[in-house]
């Protein structure tokens, strides 16, 4: 029996890639694993089988015999400790790359996000112009930390690993605001991870449950 | 030789505890690991030295032997996985476990960081007074989410293990915005995990630095 993951019966971003069973759906094609998905629908999402298996009511999940988990981070280095392909074998670059995961989730995408929800929840509010340029700003810190680090480096530490899996899915989510444009070499990296095989056959994935079910714009 | 962790020379909180080498000492003194600390300046954080070990400039970070990593809960993980005492054994608990480190990092905490940062940031903006009850309501939806998952146990998932470790700690930063005193189950969570003895070990290990170069207030 493959593992069952969940999405969106209809993704928020019409199939951008940018929901988060895509990052789950690209360490999955990295190792090989072939998967079951389950589409849940919004309303699904807060009804109490879907919260059982993720209690902020959210996707993606993975399932595979006794176990249930949820929170991407926790999935992708489930799945990178358990099969072979996304942790390199040495046990001081394993930790590397899985603080790489960590440094993706918690240092890079929380300005991220914070962004994001600057464009999307408080859009129409009083504040909205006056404030985004400051909130791009504590993006731009990150970048730059982060743009100096990779330097001209193809991954982040030697080899492309889960972290980099997780970094280049965060970055992604910048991609429509044309902040990544100013930082080359961040830019480049983020190609370079679309490029990869793996990472297209789950984005194409993704993409056919959403335009299966909603109209091309 | 013992790891060795940085921390902030002044911390600003003080000594509250809410500076992130406390997770850190946390996490070793669960699993009986004495350790050494490294002082760093808000000044010596940003150097190259510093910016070598940390690409972010921030602390903590952890050296022992040949591996040198960052990211807090990249280093509460390495610490649970090279010890015992902070994740069970059963592999699917232990996954789960994980889950619960990575829900705190990257679900529950990006929310409780922006209201932070609206509080610490954006206190003196026009917009703060009518911003910052949305951003306590997004805080609010997590809560009641976790507050509901967690019901009447002790623990996340069975026994307290790096999950609960890293959630009380997010959770802490809650404490002096009174929000978590809305949740009873949440604040007896809190005080469950601040009353562990290695808990309160970090906790004063953390306050003497900063007492000692800090004035009492």
């Amino acid at each position: 029996m493959p593992p069952i993951i969940t999405a969106f019966e209809r993704s928020p971003d019409g199939g951008k890639g940018l929901a988060r069973d895509t990052r789950v759906r690209w360490a999955l094609e990295e190792v090989g694993q072939n998967y079951e998905v389950r589409l849940v629908s919004f309303g699904a999402m807060k009804e109490p089988a879907h919260m059982a298996l993720h209690p902020f009511g959210q996707i993606p999940t993975f399932e595979e015999g006794g176990l249930a988990i949820f929170e991407t981070g926790a999935i992708v280095l489930h799945i990178a400790e358990s099969r072979a392909g996304l942790l390199p074998d040495d046990a001081n670059a394993r930790a590397r790359a899985i603080t790489w995961m960590f440094a993706a989730l918690n240092t890079v995408e929380p300005p991220i996000l914070e962004f994001a929800n600057a464009r999307l929840l408080e859009n129409d509010k009083p504040w909205s112009a006056q404030r985004l340029p400051l909130v791009a700003d504590r993006v731009r810190d990150r970048l730059t930390q982060l743009s100096r680090r990779l330097g001209k480096s193809d991954w982040l530490d030697g080899t492309f690993s889960a972290g980099d899996l997780m970094m280049v899915s965060v970055l992604l989510r910048l991609k429509p605001s044309g902040m990544l444009d100013e930082y080359r070499n961040l830019s480049a990296y983020v190609a370079r991870g679309e490029a990869r095989p793996a990472y297209k056959r789950a984005f194409d994935a993704q993409l056919a449950v959403n335009t299966g079910q909603l109209p091309r714009r």
